[in-house]
């Protein structure tokens, strides 16, 4: 189905080295492996079907991990009046600079300006307000997989898209203990999702003031290292407070009878994490996709020669079966109008985790040849006992991958204690820089005006004050802030 | 999660009888059994999380057909130019009264509208027209999971809502022939899964001229009959010919080198698929939904006697991870807050198809006391082999909805051969009136003016001339076209 080159342009060449521009890289690989495309309307990408098979891993993986602590789904209108985005000051301050208005509607001028959901906690806020009345209601634990749309200057497939699909959890608890736990429950969900699935290491701590979400009382996040040294919020978990209660009148009869606000979150993880993949693991070659979420995890590329469709078709037809029968997705291209030599490089290009060659020897000997994507290392393997060799290989290039970025990231995290470390540090591909900060917001908004680095989070375990000065001001720190410069 | 009432008004009493006023009786379920609620946006409604419960069952068992025949998801953008929806002369005429419009994003008046999409052909094509060039690119079979917004003078919740969730496939092939056979195969798929799946018999058959998609050639479309006589279109499927290849210049090379216009199609179901299932089943206790898209297909109630906390909760909890094991949706509310008698007609109300109830005396007989929702019929089956026993119950029970559907449609299906008898078998609850047509638009449009009865299609095997006189004007009729009060 993809627009295949023509003979005469068959090798895939085109993708900018990593090393000489990162962020070319990064679009040559969208481009090429059609996972996105522009699209007639600035800022909105279309999400092409190789792009959307992983979504739909991320979806689906994601979503099981929800059900299993009770959550279920629901589905939130896409309009939401103007007035119920003024109701929570922080709110409507954080986000009002990014929507888009609906005026005219059916050929008529609203009474009322709708606005597109940059983010839906006040219309949950204000079914909420009609569906709670009891402790015995609670918690309500809803999720909704949905598109949002804020209005972005500067956009960039999957990382910044004005218009983004993610999923949003809100949910309403009777006390502030357990809208606490349950916060931090899915900031430990999406960092055990982002390890194991996308095989993307991150930091799970909780965002400064200044970075919280506009509206809640603690924001947490998970934040991943990219492959420039760039850091990228993955995920976020706010516990709410009661802001949101008091904004939308959500009330219960407690179980004194007396009337309380609820204590409510949110949380949500988006197409961005496409994007985290694709600069987490990708080489100059192109993409190279963790088995867990590769649309297919092996690709199966017969030899033409000979009487290869007598003897080699039927037999990667068998193996393909035999593999699909075990779970495993599995692509055979037996398509003539290309050379094996060209699909090699367009399925290495597209980040295949595993591919299988087999030719007439291969059958000849019984065995099959296989490259892996991520070492590019090559084996003959026994057709005997395949399946099992073939999911062995593919747990252990998922844990290699993993390996290989948490080695990235430790070697590109460091420490400074003063500022002019702080700074030469961010030169170049600096990763993280953990350095003692007093809390206060001026000197984090001092040093991102000077450096561009942002405190990514406070990570469980470096809240503690260090006993160092703030690198910033010299007074006594507060805690140890993990800095990067983020996408 | 759900809001409960309190101990006095512990039996669920509130639906408006079938016979007495239909149509409060489909809000009444709809708001009781918690599938949905209006919100603060007229015209848009939230899917509460059972009614999504229902949708994820839709849309898993659909995508599963579409992956099955060689299609794949995308996505693409929500906002479209206003200028796209210009392109195709009829498509914007049909679509342009019903659109809503964005003019302002991120603080500024936007340079050309945006429309939020009504439907995707316009945005399908642009991106076809980039992506096909040679008849190796074809064909492209693309289905995307979206929503849309229709703006609608009158709503009803899943039936006709300002925003809808929905799929809609847009293909790309070679000749009219391949675009033709896809038409139809998507119409298959969708009748086989509305039976299969929704237990909702339909006729499939293709839409008069005045009837079809705006900018389509042929439109078919899947027709069920509801609990009232009125009938739903619950899916369509459109061939486009080459009306929007030739407006979006969508041309590859064929294979004789030539220059040429691919052949589209495009076809799509909804959330009214919810609404249908409603209609066809419910009865004046509530809903009643077919195993294979319940939520939950079996719940389990335990009789709270004597010592059930150390005798019957264990084994209902041992029942209910035992069918759970078998792949069969489960529930068990050993919820003590409510009584027995009130758990039975909520979930009558819900629509649960099989409920077991378990007490002292089950424990001791060893077996259970299950229930049917369909038939009422009620019966104590043994422990002993029970996963069997009520996976062959859940089947019967899909099965004998689709029966009684059938034969509620026989009974409510006639014929007419003249416009007297239309008009009479139009009174009360008509259902489907078969009835010659001349295939002039002139007597379509007067016997709708003046009968409020359209033509839902022409069904195939119904398109030969019937050598009887059409009802209206008295000239040869040329099919046996399908009338009937319509959704």
């Amino acid at each position: 189905m993809a627009a295949k080159p023509n003979q005469d342009e068959a090798f895939v060449t085109e993708i900018t080295k990593q090393s000489i521009d990162f962020s070319k890289w990064y679009l040559d690989v969208v481009r090429k492996a059609e996972l996105a495309d522009y699209s007639p309307v600035k800022g909105f990408m279309v999400i092409r079907p190789y792009g959307y098979a992983i979504w739909e891993q991320i979806q689906q993986q994601l979503d099981q991990r929800f059900k299993a602590t009770g959550h279920v789904n629901a589905y939130f209108p896409l309009l939401i009046p103007e007035s119920l985005l003024l109701k929570e000051a922080q709110h409507v301050e954080g986000f009002a600079p990014q929507v888009a208005y609906v005026t005219h509607g059916g050929g008529e001028e609203l009474e009322e300006k709708l606005v597109i959901r940059p983010t839906s906690e006040t219309i949950f806020g204000v079914m909420y307000q009609k569906w709670i009345q009891s402790w015995r209601d609670l918690p309500v634990l809803i999720n909704q997989w949905a598109n949002v749309v804020r209005w972005e200057k500067v956009t960039r497939p999957f990382l910044r898209t004005t218009e983004f699909l993610w999923q949003e959890g809100h949910t309403a608890h009777e006390t502030a203990e357990e809208a606490q736990e349950e916060t931090l429950k899915i900031l430990a969900i999406y960092k055990e999702f982002c390890e194991n699935v996308l095989a993307m290491p991150v930091v799970d701590g909780q965002k400064s003031d200044s970075e919280k979400f506009a509206g809640a009382s603690k924001t947490y996040s998970i934040e991943a290292l990219m492959g420039d040294g760039r850091a990228l919020q993955a995920g976020t978990s706010h516990n709410l407070g009661q802001n949101f209660a008091k904004a939308f009148e959500i009330q219960f009869q407690g179980r004194d009878k007396t009337l309380q606000h609820a204590w409510t979150t949110s949380w949500g993880v988006s197409t961005r994490l496409i994007g985290g993949v694709i600069m987490t693991h990708g080489d100059d070659s192109g993409l190279i996709l963790p088995p867990a979420v590769a649309p297919y995890q092996v690709v199966i590329v017969p030899i033409p020669r000979g009487t290869w469709k007598e003897t080699v078709l039927p037999k990667c037809e068998e193996i393909a079966a035999q593999l699909k029968a075990a779970g495993i997705r599995v692509k055979l291209d037996a398509d003539e109008s290309q050379t094996p030599g060209w699909k090699f490089s367009e399925y290495e290009m597209r980040g295949v985790p595993l591919r299988l060659e087999i030719g007439p020897k291969d059958i000849e000997k019984s065995s099959v040849f296989a490259a892996r994507r991520d070492t590019r290392v090559k084996a003959s393997i026994p057709m005997e006992g395949l399946t099992d060799a073939i999911t062995a290989l593919l747990a252990d290039i998922q844990k290699s991958l993993l390996e290989r970025a948490r080695t990235f990231r430790e070697e590109h995290t460091s420490n400074a204690d003063s500022y002019d470390a702080l700074k030469a540090a961010m030169e170049g591909r600096p990763g993280f820089v953990i350095a003692p900060w007093c809390e206060e917001a001026q000197c984090e908004a001092d040093i991102k005006a000077e450096t561009q680095a942002t405190i990514r989070n406070i990570p469980f375990g470096y809240e503690q004050a260090p006993d160092k000065p703030c690198i910033k001001c010299g007074k006594p720190a507060k805690v140890s802030a993990w800095f990067a410069k983020a996408y």
